[in-house]
């Protein structure tokens, strides 16, 4: 018989990437598996893995929020009421009561667009933000705010000659589920030098050079807060970005999941494109996404997330809910958790002071991290780094030798994968390179989370590194 | 601007049919909203929802297995373990810890193929199954049997002109998941003369055409305990499969997420094809499927499941890898699920009386339901029903009078989409026709879950209801 080999399988599947957990990870993975051993003969301890926002992950270990866990301990087990009635503040038992009365057992499938109490829960929240009515029938709740990115872009593409405008740099689960549904990236470029701010000719030009090859474009893609900038787009941007998606006739796929990641708030606040989009009574069809797994909650393992539909029409979201019920429907923990997320504790109630010291904590530690991190980064030969007002990362640029360049084109890699390379081997800090974001010909950068456990000792082996990287690719 | 309409969006996602979820089901949903007002004037006082396999569902309320509820209570909250420690079992305290150690937070991404630990827990499980090694790097957890389905079926599947080989009736996840990846069904007829047993010659002939008409067969999916039939595979079948599937160069699709369900173990017993290939040497390539929503846990609602690769070559393990981690991992109270499900408590330990007597009395209850609405509804005048010796579903075929075929023909539905649909509206159960599994033309078929509330209510208005249904249309 013939072997099932990737020269058999779908070819849409072998132009797949995704760095994020690419060739860094797999290897971190590697080192890690050593570490294990005595003789492992590496120079670090531990691994860091800084390659994703991963809030909770061990060695990082921030905690979870306890409201989320005490609501969804009593989902699971129910007789605990009755049993530990004493571990549980009275609020939690209420909201653990009030969710069993409309979904049962969280054994159950739901609903295929998640709970519906969960869904009236979401769209009170948008409406508290935004000012404007929000619709549950128009919310679907998701296994994180992947997924929902998938199924819109698999409803949206008609291959083979049509795409969707990609911020450039982006997060690469665009460029992967584009590849995956054969549609085409369109890439647009982020401006560097004022603060990774999207720009609108960009846009445009990108949009006349689609047209030119043929390409129909369908959508565009913001992510706001940037990731991986951490950019964060002004009112007036919004504004000309809907314009422009009126103009052309674009779906907007609206990535807002860092939208409670802010760190100069004052300076940089965060808007909705549903406000706008209502402000502006435009009639341009937005998808706009949420997590649970950053902001403050950081509960990625759970797999909880919405997006909700503005101007859709009523043949569409028929259509994706067929689509979500192939699926069937999302965890119910992760749907729990997008509860706890969207109606918070309020103030006087019981759980209200622990829960506002935990998110308090965790906001002003991200904070700090950034600007510690953008400071120190920023003093570096040959790094530059914008000092991030949103989401979890940095994205420093590295200006590198000559001589560093020519060997890793000798090793075939690019530039900034070969430094993360290194610096990995060394310092058991894994980055994902500018490689797996897109970025400009010729410019290399890398993505690290703020997420570290101790600034001295990740900041420190960061510099460390860097500084005898730069010697021994002579410079510095 | 042009408007996002269904004619501007992706074709193949248009094709995509589901009829577990499909018309009857949003009609149920519709029902049940008006029960909640006190003039509905419906002649029933709840819908059972007997279209899809969900224990755990309100009105059903299959109780959860209290050991991997306990387990999960104490990962969402450690806490519990100081707070409260009465109120939970050692062995359960034991195995938290345990799985903590490892895993850290559950609010953590974990690895994308799954947690290692519970990987081996699932290898161990599948050694002791089979009598044979399982390797954990060859095990995926995933959210559910579907998601791996999906994943895999994207790989396989080369568009426009290749296909994969499903049984008929089939389980709906199949066609949908082909439709949307422009891959193309090959259908084979199963027996019902032969308790809905897989026929050789039934699938070469469907291979034969295939080839006739330019499509390339890529895989055999065998659905063993069967969906809907509840048929199991003898040893001498699943041995000429895996032949048919080395002669063809096929790869084979073992969805066995019923391995557990099995009414007559002693005349029915199930094999996994991993054995039946190890056993044979067979090189052909092997995707099992297994899940924690069916079986005696019927944990729908978390998410859970895994798919063993047997002869699968490391360049396309390292694909999966990476499709997997585009979704980035599956949902951890899913994964902690199946490490309860494939490692139970043991004879001796504290959990394990309790843990018996649940599972028993599960096992045990589905029996009996499953041969009482078999005998019951075999009584009615044109209806013929194979008694189940596995899974959750009966599949009765109806034989309905001329009229009752031109009345529907007159509404445009298929004959059994009229039944069920006069069904859900006169008794408020809600099965699914046969339409939505794939059957012979002419023929009339619907799936009904085993997991009935009580069965005199249910089997006794499925009964008045067929009575007059054939009555209003010139029968009996």
């Amino acid at each position: 018989m013939r072997l099932l080999t990737i020269d058999s399988v779908n070819p849409a599947i072998l132009k797949v990437q995704y760095a994020v957990r690419g060739e860094l990870a797999i290897k971190a993975e590697e080192h890690r598996a050593k570490l294990t051993k005595d003789d492992h003969g590496l120079p670090f301890k531990r691994i860091i893995n800084s390659n994703i926002g991963n809030p909770q992950q061990k060695g990082l270990d921030q905690p979870p929020i306890t409201w989320t866990r005490q609501v969804c301990a009593l989902m699971e087990w129910p007789a605990l009421m009755d049993l530990a009635p004493q571990a549980f503040p009275k609020d939690v038992i209420a909201r653990a009561k009030e969710l069993q009365e409309d979904i049962g057992s969280i054994g159950a499938y739901s609903h295929s667009q998640g709970v519906p109490l969960i869904r009236k829960s979401v769209a009170n929240f948008i409406e508290e933000r935004d000012g404007y009515p929000s619709n549950p029938d128009h919310i679907f709740l998701t296994a994180g705010a992947s997924t929902g990115v998938s199924l819109l872009i698999s409803m949206l593409i008609t291959p083979p000659k049509s795409g969707i405008l990609i911020p450039i740099p982006q997060y690469p689960l665009y460029t992967a589920t584009l590849a995956q549904h054969s549609g085409i990236a369109i890439p647009y470029h982020l401006d560097e030098a004022s603060e990774w701010s999207t720009s609108l000719h960009e846009i445009e030009g990108a949009l006349a050079k689609s047209y030119e090859d043929g390409i129909e474009p369908k959508a565009l893609v913001i992510i706001n807060p940037g990731n991986p900038t951490g950019a964060l787009l002004d009112e007036n941007t919004q504004e000309e970005l809907v314009k422009l998606c009126e103009k052309h006739s674009l779906v907007l796929l609206a990535d807002e999941v860092y939208q409670n990641n802010l760190h100069k708030p004052d300076s940089h606040p965060f808007t909705s494109f549903k406000k706008i989009v209502r402000r502006m009574n435009s009639p341009i069809p937005v998808f706009s996404f949420h997590s649970i797994s950053k902001g403050v909650q950081g509960e990625c393992g759970r797999r909880g997330g919405y997006f909700e539909c503005t101007n859709i029409p009523d043949s569409i979201l028929a259509l994706i809910y067929k689509m979500a019920s192939v699926g069937i429907c999302p965890p119910l923990t992760g749907q729990i958790g997008v509860d706890c997320m969207v109606r918070p504790p309020k103030p006087g109630e019981e759980s209200y002071p622990l829960w506002k010291k935990e998110t308090d904590t965790i906001h002003e530690t991200l904070a700090l991290r950034t600007k510690i991190m953008a400071e120190r980064l920023n003093k570096l030969p040959g790094v530059s780094c914008v000092p991030s007002p949103g989401a979890l990362y940095l994205y420093p640029k590295l200006d590198l030798p000559e001589s560093a360049i020519e060997a890793a084109s000798k090793a075939g890699k690019s530039p900034d994968t070969f430094y993360a390379l290194q610096l990995l081997d060394e310092t058991g800090i894994c980055v994902v390179p500018g490689e797996g974001f897109g970025k400009k010909d010729g410019h290399n950068y890398y993505r690290l989370t703020c997420l570290c456990p101790g600034v001295e000792e990740y900041v420190g082996a960061l510099e460390q590194f860097h500084v005898n990287f730069m010697k021994k690719y002579g410079r510095v």
